[in-house]
């Protein structure tokens, strides 16, 4: 089997688009190894994936040679290697700081634990909640976090407070360590460039598709 | 009063990151607003928005002038003239097709009618579920929607059904003449070039994370 991490592979020219695709790709693979389903085209995953057979060809090839020509994919090894790549084979190392919907709703979704995405604490400020326990987790003070880290891994970092408490909360994840973060608060985070993160926010969402209704109709 | 929708300003000119950053401008001058602030500088929203001063002024002139030198930004009128930008000032009717956790929670979701956004209609597929009620929105048929949407008029549609039900929901949709699809399946929906589209999934995005971790730590 070849190497598909080599060292001729940098993350720095993966773009977000290619990665997003991956996620794609893979989502369908699982579905077609439930079917029983041996094999898969460019041709098949592209329309799935909203692209063309050659996007198909070249994403995957970023990351070794992969399909037969004339056959296809083997989707059992392809899935594999998809989930390799997205780091989806191993357990991460999630901290939640806010316990409020978005955050109880994670710590309880069994679909995240699934995928690899291990909840070991939920963080909040609120005397009510901190002690309270969560799909037995239990909720810890926000003071407690920068110490925790120093003796439990955290991979990932998920900040699902108000707007006003996310940078403070994002500086106290970089201090800790943390080299992720998830950001759920309507607020642009500032943090060092070696500091991976992703905002996501319905809100803004549904704000850019009004914004652009607005000023279609004029 | 400056017409600062003016036909100057020519949407396809305005990129998403700008968008983006008038809706978290919003939401701080909403936050100003109830605090009784009256002005605000570019150098307080650069802070809040994540972004430099020269940034704010430059994303706010494209909608014309605002501000007075020394003085900032006048609070309340900015609110006032970003919520029109956005489109939020008015209605905005939204067809949910799906009701499943998602579809359910944003029809359910005060904050969002709060903004604006309408919940006219909510379909699926199930008959265990087609006729029950819904916070007052009795869900229909999904093979309703098409004729529906000749009498009633809806500007958004939300795409809240599994990835392989998604691109059939988005192909009805724009045939009902709907310009503004919010998609929360895992998967890309093609549509013309007319029709604007948002992904929202939190499973793409954990990915991406994981991915980066993935990579970072080889």
């Amino acid at each position: 089997m070849k190497n598909f991490t080599s060292p001729l592979f940098h993350l720095k020219r993966v773009p977000d688009s290619t990665v997003r695709r991956l996620s794609l790709y893979l989502g369908f693979l699982e579905e077609l190894e439930q079917r029983g389903e041996a094999t898969v085209s460019s041709d098949v995953l592209a329309r799935l994936g909203g692209t063309t057979s050659a996007q198909v060809r070249k994403d995957l090839s970023i990351f070794g040679s992969f399909g037969k020509r004339g056959l296809g994919y083997f989707v059992p090894e392809l899935t594999v290697r998809l989930r390799d790549i997205l780091g989806l084979g191993r357990d991460w190392h999630v901290v939640i700081v806010g316990a409020g919907k978005i955050g109880l709703a994670l710590a309880q979704y069994p679909g995240f634990r699934e995928k690899g995405f291990q909840v070991s604490a939920l963080y909040d400020a609120s005397p009510a909640k901190v002690g309270t326990t969560v799909n037995s987790i239990q909720i810890r003070n926000i003071k407690r976090l920068a110490s925790d880290a120093c003796t439990e891994h955290f991979d990932i970092g998920v900040i699902a407070v108000p707007a006003e408490g996310a940078q403070s909360v994002a500086d106290t994840m970089v201090a800790a360590g943390i080299k992720a973060i998830m950001n759920f608060a309507p607020v642009q985070i500032a943090v060092p460039t070696d500091i991976v993160t992703r905002t996501v926010n319905m809100g803004l969402e549904f704000e850019a598709l009004s914004f652009a209704l607005a000023n279609l109709s004029k």
